[in-house]
């Protein structure tokens, strides 16, 4: 270590006020959970940002185990996993198990592959994996090249790569820890294709010449741009046989007497895994988008730079918060993770209520009371409504986060590219977000598939009742009168305008490809900028749903509640002038009323929330732990915190010869010992 | 090392046509520096993404070391040098020596100066850093907390750090490497603040006391975010004596007879150096951005995914880069890199030119040949305006390149975010350009500033010949009659449309400031987009002059000549659709106008450019060692690169124990041994 700082540098103050003065002091007591592994010297981050990789990966492992046997020993509920998960944030080896290998053995497997799989990894017994991205195909699951062939003679499936780009790749926790995966493959049966299928492929008792990833000491590891922590692997199979029962058979599967294919009963269920995955990263996203924007609202509010030029000569340096130019970068973000966490919110209930809903309608057809096949049509509806807005809110609500995250972390200044401003690391974890569970651009194609889709209904006048064709309805029947919304007055009116928007888009869109027959591939852009549309609509509304439900209204005081209101002002107007052109186009508003929004109504609603910026991030009470940031401290100690972690840094003790002329680099070694 | 694959896997190919064959063929040979560097073991980049901190750091003072034994033995020019360091793309710990530190000591420096301490230097006998940014101070110069007081009793002066907040911080190459820095501190002389100046601090001399930095073995290292062969670092100065002569005295200096301070007979050159710095950052900046380019447009047309939904059944997969949805995002990027390298050296020589005019006004100033002071005020007029536009474009063509680079990683999907794309690693290191030499939010107000100051001068009658106020005089005079200019047809008005948005949005800015009296912290938003509309007029001007001038017409062969006219096109009507609100509502173009644009026009350039994008990128020359990326393989074989990058990473060395019940991480080894 090196020496410590002389008593005159240890004396030395920031200038001027304390950081810790000029932040509020008002916050929740930390969890019990954050005090048991703050204690626990495993999960010391203090050295996250100088490992090198072979030593970061095994000090992964090591929390990922001490993780599970807190979780017995406390008996941690699933919640509170995930929560201690959450507060150490990084990706451990054992993410992946955790995550899809138990959930697709919990959805997908008979009781009989419950009992001899499901439970031995629930205890684990066996590490799992989840391998479906090839190395040449990620998005297009059809793409898959690797095969599961079954053999009518001996009742197995053969898994076979049959090309280079066939390689699982990517696959988190395959490349030193997991000793089994579900592994999705191109069922063969007969010569006929049925297309992917999932089966459990166990590593360990495969012959070392058949698969090569005999023992986890054969297995590569990719080196990942996202996080050190995760042991990212590849995996070829060289005709591997695996037993009947390792096909996870609850949904699909194959006779064994007849080797006929099993086909599922209906797609819902699979439709709405996907839907609740993708719903839940919307919620997400509003919290990921949150810890940068805590931070860099409260490094702002701390650093103070340059006077205000109308300020006079005498006034003292301003704090960065008070620009405007500061404001209009933070503070609709600010806006955008209160949207995202209702809309997410929001989603996540109608998914739910209407799942509840099915299953009563199932069981009620089963008991042949009749009541069944109205309903399940209509939840079968809202659910085809819901997945196409869970694929456009994905790709919406995950590019405003991450994207978020790159303007918080500039918003910091210099200091935004520290590791120590704790934004970059998260930002580079959280990137991949936008392009795995589908791909930001080409989901947006789905959302345009199901919204001309559902025109095309309303035009021949079968429209039903959900959201989305109530604003297609109502566009068609004003569309002669046109537009006359007051956004700056009205909030359901600046919904309204949103809503006016993507009908519009939608009909055009429509008669470009039914009309002017124009090709898919040349309306892929007019299809993203309709879901962005479509998406951004969606965010307005369930913002305000929110802003005025009873629930809302009653749980806070007025004044929160007004000052909810406010973000969903900004949040839409903001959004609103940013797409102007479009807004324009579709006559949702006249350039008048941009004008005024953007000059005056924006402008207002920053000075007015501006003084609540803190209590609004501080809402949210990520503890320092989790942060791990010197800006975002909550006591506003940033430069004695960056001044720390700098001193403790272990390239302090090295001692360098610098001149060029000596091949040593460093003093007093032998020649090139270090290198 | 892991045992090689098995023959088996040796045979395996990437399916369908190899990526050798979906590239063209034709490029140049490497150059001579390259081979050295490739063949020289010190300069391995392999090993890139899994040593840790101590180890990166250690490395890069080898190389720099290296490259400056080269430098000498094989008799570099500094061109050559700067090559060789761009080849390697990895800052090292003599970066800021070799550039800003050597830099300074040349233009601010007496010929005694120059003696003293630039010959030793230019010899690497002693190493050094530029010390500017403080811990609580980054663009703010006004702003720096270290003091240097003149003492006329013993002709010194003190270097004095008064607070904490006063640390020079993220100082490049002070960590471990610099035994001397030009420090910036306030000049005190009587009690009296001079403003900042430059002083040679030599660290060796100073007492352990004095300074917390005194030799190598105590000083700090900050963690950067940026790169791990950087070793900034922080100093703090307690009341340190330096001589007379180490105040560099080129422009203003204390007089050691009369205490008095002698001021710069003009600011004029120190605003040259700085207008000379953020020009060549402006040209970088489409080099920057031809890397990413260059990786993603190589990658997606070696990529296939999914059918072409209009191809029928039977269609294999589609390259990537045939679809629209990636053309919109990669070929305004391959577009914009021509476009900034176009604008970088449009400045450059404006810039030359007008140094070597206002030299020779000068000089015949001084031969009192009388022809001086007009010509003087005509070059001090334009480099007025270099000034201001050097802010703008500096702001406009960083972000830009850092933000297109993003672009370009995304458009890679999943394998992007490996660090083997080599785009997630070049992209850390770049984007601090978006922050520092003038953060590009704090920048634009500079050039609102001067555009305000010329729209006062012509409406006053005042204006000079300058293309800024041309612009304004030619809004003013036509603004009674409309704009109507016809961007579909004729390229000039193109440029005139965007002259046009730019005037209109001073003179709106101009009537806030000055007839509604509005405050200056409210109208900086409106000041960014002044500056980001100017700035792009700015670009879409030098590139109309580049792709219709008598040199690039008469060089380059008439099919290059229309497909440079085409991107000219793509880059301006891409950017006025994204901008399309504002050219709206200054009248410069009709709804109409924009939907053509973005539905035909656009569309068309894509179809048009699509054919040549490789040949566009492969132009750029940049070597495989220099990308260091799989997916930009100028071979195309990205998938066997990325099997043989993942093969050789050490992790696969390490044999786990998974199971969490057990301590231990590694198998067979003792308990906690490796944590």
């Amino acid at each position: 270590m090196p020496s410590p700082p002389p008593a005159w540098v240890q004396a030395l103050k920031p200038a001027g006020p304390q950081g810790s003065e000029l932040l509020a002091q008002e916050r929740a007591q930390q969890q019990q959970i954050l005090s048991i592994l703050e204690s626990d010297k495993v999960f010391d981050k203090s050295e996250n940002y100088t490992l090198g990789r072979t030593e970061k990966i095994q000090r992964a492992l090591a929390k990922a185990k001490r993780l599970q046997q807190l979780a017995v020993q406390h008996k941690w509920s699933q919640d509170d996993y995930y929560m201690a998960n959450e507060l150490l944030s990084e990706p451990t080896p054992y993410g992946l198990h955790a995550s899809m290998f138990l959930v697709t053995l919990r959805e997908q497997t008979t009781p009989e592959q419950k009992k001899l799989f499901l439970e031995p990894a629930s205890r684990y017994e066996i590490i799992g994996c989840y391998a479906q991205t090839e190395l040449g195909h990620g998005s297009n699951v059809r793409g898959l090249e690797t095969t599961a062939t079954w053999n009518p003679d001996d009742k197995t499936f053969t898994i076979h790569s049959p090309t280079l780009t066939a390689s699982k790749w990517w696959i988190g926790s395959l490349g030193r820890t997991a000793n089994h995966a579900v592994v999705m493959a191109q069922l063969f049966i007969g010569g006929k294709n049925y297309g992917p299928t999932r089966s459990l492929s166990r590593f360990v008792i495969c012959k070392p010449t058949s698969l090569w990833r005999i023992s986890t000491s054969e297995t590569l590891v990719l080196s990942s741009a996202t996080s050190d922590t995760m042991d990212n692997g590849f995996l070829l199979f060289n005709k591997v046989k695996i037993p009947h029962v390792n096909m996870l058979a609850r949904f699909s599967s194959v006779d064994k007497e007849t080797n006929k294919y099993l086909r599922p009963a209906s797609h819902s269920l699979l439709y709405g895994t996907m839907t609740w995955v993708r719903s839940n990263i919307v919620l997400q996203a509003g919290s990921v988008l949150a810890r940068g924007v805590t931070i860099a609202t409260r490094y702002c509010a701390v650093r103070r730079q340059f006077q205000d030029r109308d300020g006079g000569k005498d006034a003292g340096e301003n704090q960065v918060l008070n620009y405007k130019m500061v404001q209009i970068r933070l503070l609709p973000l600010l806006a955008s993770m209160y949207a995202l966490h209702f809309t997410g919110r929001g989603m996540m209930r109608l998914y739910e209520e209407n799942q509840k809903r099915m299953k009563g309608a199932v069981e009620a057809g089963q008991d042949k009371r009749g009541a069944g096949p109205e309903q399940l049509r209509a939840g079968a509806d809202l659910l085809a409504d819901l997945h196409a807005t869970s694929c456009g809110l994905k790709a919406l609500a995950s590019t405003t986060a991450g994207e978020g995250l790159e303007v918080c972390r500039r918003a910091c200044g210099g200091h935004g590219y520290s590791n120590y401003s704790g934004i970059g690391p998260w930002y580079a974890d959280y990137l991949p977000t936008l392009t795995w569970e589908g791909d930001n651009y080409m989901l947006t194609q789905q959302v345009a598939r199901y919204l001309l889709k559902s025109a095309r209904a309303v035009l021949a006048g079968k429209g039903t009742n959900n959201d989305t064709s109530q604003i297609l309805q109502t566009y068609l029947s004003r569309r002669e009168k046109g537009a006359s919304f007051d956004i700056l007055e009205e909030d359901k009116d600046i919904v309204a305008a949103f809503a006016w928007r993507t009908a519009h888009l939608t009909f055009e869109a429509l008669k470009r490809r039914d009309v002017e027959k124009r090709s898919w591939n040349s309306l892929l852009v007019d299809f993203w900028r309709l879901s962005t549309a479509h998406s951004q609509y969606l965010v307005v509304k369930n913002f305000y749903e929110a802003v005025t439900s009873p629930q809302l209204t009653s749980e806070l005081d007025p004044e929160t509640v007004t000052l909810m209101h406010k973000l969903f002002r900004l949040y839409s107007l903001h959004t609103l002038e940013r797409e102007a052109g479009e807004f324009f186009s579709s006559s949702a508003v006249t350039t008048r009323q941009i004008s005024l929004a953007q000059s005056n109504a924006v402008m207002k609603l920053l000075d007015d929330i501006r003084p609540h910026a803190v209590r609004l991030v501080d809402a949210w009470k990520f503890p320092d732990w989790q942060l791990d940031s010197s800006l975002g401290r909550y006591d506003g100690e940033v430069y004695p915190d960056l001044f720390r972690r700098a001193s403790q840094n272990p390239v302090n003790d090295l001692v360098f010869d610098p001149y060029p002329w000596n091949e040593n680099v460093l003093k007093n070694s032998a020649p090139k010992s270090k290198l």
